[in-house]
């Protein structure tokens, strides 16, 4: 059986736990390579798969026999099938953030499940820490995320429009990656107050603030990056901001290790930026890999430790409405005594 | 009040409901435009949207005196906000098929709510039914696709690859419209029998088969059309299975009316198929709105009736795994006596 799948079969039974139901696609990928719809089941002896006929195809492409998964199109299950997997089994597991309550009642009847326990994010668990393979594409991933923000530092000219230079960052990506991570950010001027706007049809000034949130995905691993960068000069009112938020991600940088809190990270920059009259308003940071957002989240709310080859991102920022925001964001790797930045572009004021 | 809240409103006292709680983004966006993260409330006499600081100033200026909708910051609401929203409310009710079971447990508690009811998709049944501006922007949708659709037919050359193609359809979108409605599917060859493949890198040849399923968005509402093509000359081992897919996409058409029962409609496809040896192995149909696939589903699982101003896909197909596959499809709005095909694409053999 494939290693994931070993392992998750130890961990249900440290937890007694017989049979397992997994709905989330991208926890079925992470186990199983397989990306389509359909359900994974963990019966007390077997890895079973259910999908559909518009899947059947794809799904025996990608599984090999070491996976040892038993794939089934739904057509062929029988009710009598749904009420024997999980016959002998005292205790099945079910991912409760996942399913919706309507999918929670219908599997109890369906399965005729004796016990359903909550499982607690138990692979999301797993997949904060990062294998050998994981952190390859995360790696390649920021690398062309730099790649990309090198060149189109220099294609970005005045008259431009936010949404051509979106474009521009998503044809680069389309070209040497699996796609964009998530929509990009562009947004220049005023427009860079908003935290997560969307590109519009305003046109780059000659005199303008840009700031750029990117990332892309590397067989199923994504990156994450943002710069503020300025075209012609740095305003004088907003250096001030610019530089207390490059102390802060550089700070942070330095504190990001194994066994650093993530509450008390967040504190650590809420509490400089308001020694000058501004806040946080969004987290400090977030696990990075199959999802652009995951497990664990950097902020106030999240009181958990990061550890080792865990992938997170440090983007502090602050936003003045209707006037300007800055926000610096680097994807770094978790180490035993610090951190390693996989995305490298510079921090430093970058005129264009 | 506007008047899909107010519709809502009097929905609810019908069915004894004082209060509801709505999760599901498309249902919000639906009822009050507003695009963000956040939660909608509809208590005894208020209208209270709660999001984030990301999104508040977005959403400030997207909501009007005349939507009376509250907007709060999460940020500002404490846990006694929490417990009074709905404090004289006997019954609120909850998307049962949108929150996961946790939520629906943490929701209990939070809100101190007496009884939490089910309301079995009343938003999305209400979606169904499309108005006039509705109508408008799905109509737009399907004119560009249509428009899209034959300047690709134009595009396309022996030695191009299906991920050309696609990117070629996008971008032809992006210039135009609000972007995919879904990830364009083009596919050839022997690629065509997958009913849902991801382009690849496979060039088109000079004898090539070529399915391309495709839409885009306009103000929030989707287009779905699929053709399959031909390079140079109709394969004579294709033309019987493309003559039986479009013989029951035309006759499907000439059915499709208010009153119409989606199963028997599948069911006729289906029997139609079996007659030659063939299979129908996804559904005949499915809602086009502002989600790509919605409410209702024409399939032999559902049986429900087609109503007026209900926009759908009629789109059989045949695979045959390893060889090639035909799909035929269009996004048509139903009246009252017939149907009206909103995509309009060529139907019988394109040759390029």
């Amino acid at each position: 059986m494939n290693a994931k799948l070993q392992w998750l079969r130890n961990k249900m039974s440290s937890l007694d736990m017989q049979g397992l139901i997994i709905n989330n696609p991208i926890n079925i990928r992470y186990l199983t390579n397989i990306d389509a719809e359909g359900i994974l089941l963990l019966t007390r002896k077997e890895n079973i798969y259910i999908t559909d006929s518009r899947y059947i195809e794809q799904v025996h492409s990608t599984v090999t026999l070491f996976d040892e998964i038993i794939v089934y199109d739904a057509h062929d299950v029988s009710k009598d099938d749904y009420e024997n997997f999980f016959m002998f089994c005292e205790n099945v597991g079910f991912e409760e953030h996942y399913i919706s309550y309507a999918k929670y009642k219908e599997y109890i009847r369906k399965f005729k499940i004796n016990n359903f326990v909550e499982t607690e994010y138990i692979i999301e668990k797993q997949r904060m820490i990062k294998d050998e393979e994981e952190l390859k594409n995360l790696e390649k991933a920021c690398e062309i995320t730099d790649n990309c923000f090198k060149y189109i530092l220099s294609y970005i000219k005045p008259g431009m429009t936010e949404k051509q230079i979106a474009n521009e960052i998503e044809e680069y990506y389309k070209t040497r990656t699996d796609g964009l991570a998530f929509e990009t950010i562009v947004l220049s001027g005023e427009n860079t107050s908003k935290p997560h706007g969307i590109p519009s049809n305003r046109k780059i000034q000659k005199k303008d603030i840009i700031t750029i949130d990117m990332g892309c995905k590397v067989n199923g691993y994504c990156s994450d990056m943002t710069r503020t960068f300025f075209v012609g000069s740095v305003p004088e009112e907003i250096k001030p901001v610019y530089d207390l938020v490059l102390k802060n991600q550089i700070q942070t940088n330095e504190q990001y290790k194994d066994g650093a809190n993530t509450r008390l990270l967040t504190k650590m920059v809420e509490n400089d930026f308001k020694l000058y009259g501004y806040d946080l308003i969004h987290s400090l940071g977030h696990g990075v890999g199959m999802e652009i957002h995951e497990a664990p989240y950097v902020s106030y709310q999240s009181d958990t430790q990061l550890k080792e080859n865990m992938v997170v991102t440090n983007e502090p920022g602050i936003y003045i409405p209707g006037k300007f925001g800055v926000r610096i964001e680097d994807t770094v790797q978790i180490t035993k005594f610090g951190c390693i930045s996989l995305t490298k572009s510079e921090k430093n004021y970058i005129i264009i």
